[in-house]
């Protein structure tokens, strides 16, 4: 579970390269440029990178609506309830992984999800081309911060959400395979790894997008060779 | 050593934001927002995160200058001799780590370092206040490609490189300390730290950064929790 922690930056609005709201101010949209650090051996983006980008804009998105209450993205109702986003699951595919130095455009917007949730998507398309590189959807959930359980959404944190949903969906087909339990497949895990003071985030939690590099690193090498992830879903 | 490797990027132009050449065109400036997924358990970027981004640059000005001969950040005279950069030290003094969301500026240049290397320093400023965050120096020489052995700057690489220096240091007081060998200091060695293919850089190696990530990992927790790197000699 990702805990959601934006934090109302002073300078985004000075700086409207680090995103803006679009379509009816529904859709927050965000550029970026891959970064010699954030690409892998074959200069593609990691993974990794596009999470750690999509939590970014997700973030941002947070905060540039107003709907922020405090430093930890929960809305200002929700903190009357004390209670906090999770999110529950993550499904991501990708159409083909930027490159260092390309520019790529991000943009999320959210939705209802059933009675208690709310879906986040993402569409990441390659700045020049307008080409679509991915697509990911996500379901979260409020937990109470105090009992740490999941909770209903309460009727006045859903009417504080509400006007910012958008029926759109990045993942037109959708994809409802259950993850399978993993069994004898022991061969190719991969043990002793080990949180290391840096891997913590600012809530002091090793989040998603670690977890993701984790298990990366238990496919074999010849795998990751001549292999990408094409797809990914983290409940 | 890391290896320098820049690769020319296409859209840097279109995009001035990634970073432009200032002051007689020998200093190159650019901005970064700190991001969530930068900044570590205290919300301020972390070491590594500046480190990464005195990497960014340094690639981006040799580009940007077009020096940059191949892929690799090697001038168009190193390929001829088969040399590329490798660097010896560096040094960093640290006044203030930048916040999440927080904008900084970063400017760096290259000067001379005696007959075969080069120096190349980095000044870092919040964006906004022009306070000075962070300064820094480190020292590069060339490798044979092939032998992997140091090698003496040729006549032609030093005349290509020479118009781009500027003779200005961001830290002025000459920090020359050696690093001593370090004896007994068992107490507070970490080990098992191993590298995973995620940690490679497109140069297939295990850089600087990292590297500083692991001997972080060395300092005790209770030191870590009240404490920050001030400065940081690494060679």
């Amino acid at each position: 579970l990702l805990v959601a922690s934006p934090r109302p930056y002073s300078l985004a609005l000075e700086s409207p390269r680090q995103g803006r709201l679009v379509e009816g101010r529904l859709v927050y949209r965000q550029t970026f440029v891959i970064r010699s650090y954030e690409v892998g051996v074959d200069k593609t983006a990691s993974i990794e990178t596009l999470m750690n980008h999509f939590q970014e804009v997700a973030l941002n998105h947070v905060w540039m609506s107003g709907l922020a209450g405090d430093g930890f993205g929960a809305t200002h109702a929700m903190i009357r309830h004390r209670l906090i986003w999770v999110v529950s699951r993550v499904h991501v595919q990708v159409e083909r992984y930027a490159s260092w130095g390309d520019a790529i455009e991000i943009d999320t917007w959210v939705d209802a999800s059933g009675k208690n949730g709310m879906r986040r998507d993402w569409l990441m398309r390659d700045y020049k081309s307008g080409q679509i590189l991915a697509r990911a959807t996500s379901t979260w959930v409020v937990m109470n911060q105090t009992t740490r359980r999941l909770s209903k959404m309460p009727d006045d944190v859903r009417e504080e959400i509400t006007p910012f949903y958008l029926q759109r969906r990045a993942i037109v087909r959708n994809v409802s395979h259950k993850i399978t339990k993993v069994d004898g497949a022991t061969q190719f895990a991969r043990s002793g790894l080990t949180p290391r003071h840096g891997d913590l985030d600012m809530n002091q939690h090793v989040n998603n997008v670690k977890y993701i590099g984790w298990m990366l690193e238990s496919v074999p090498l010849s795998i990751v060779q001549d292999h990408e992830v094409s797809s990914l879903t983290l409940e």
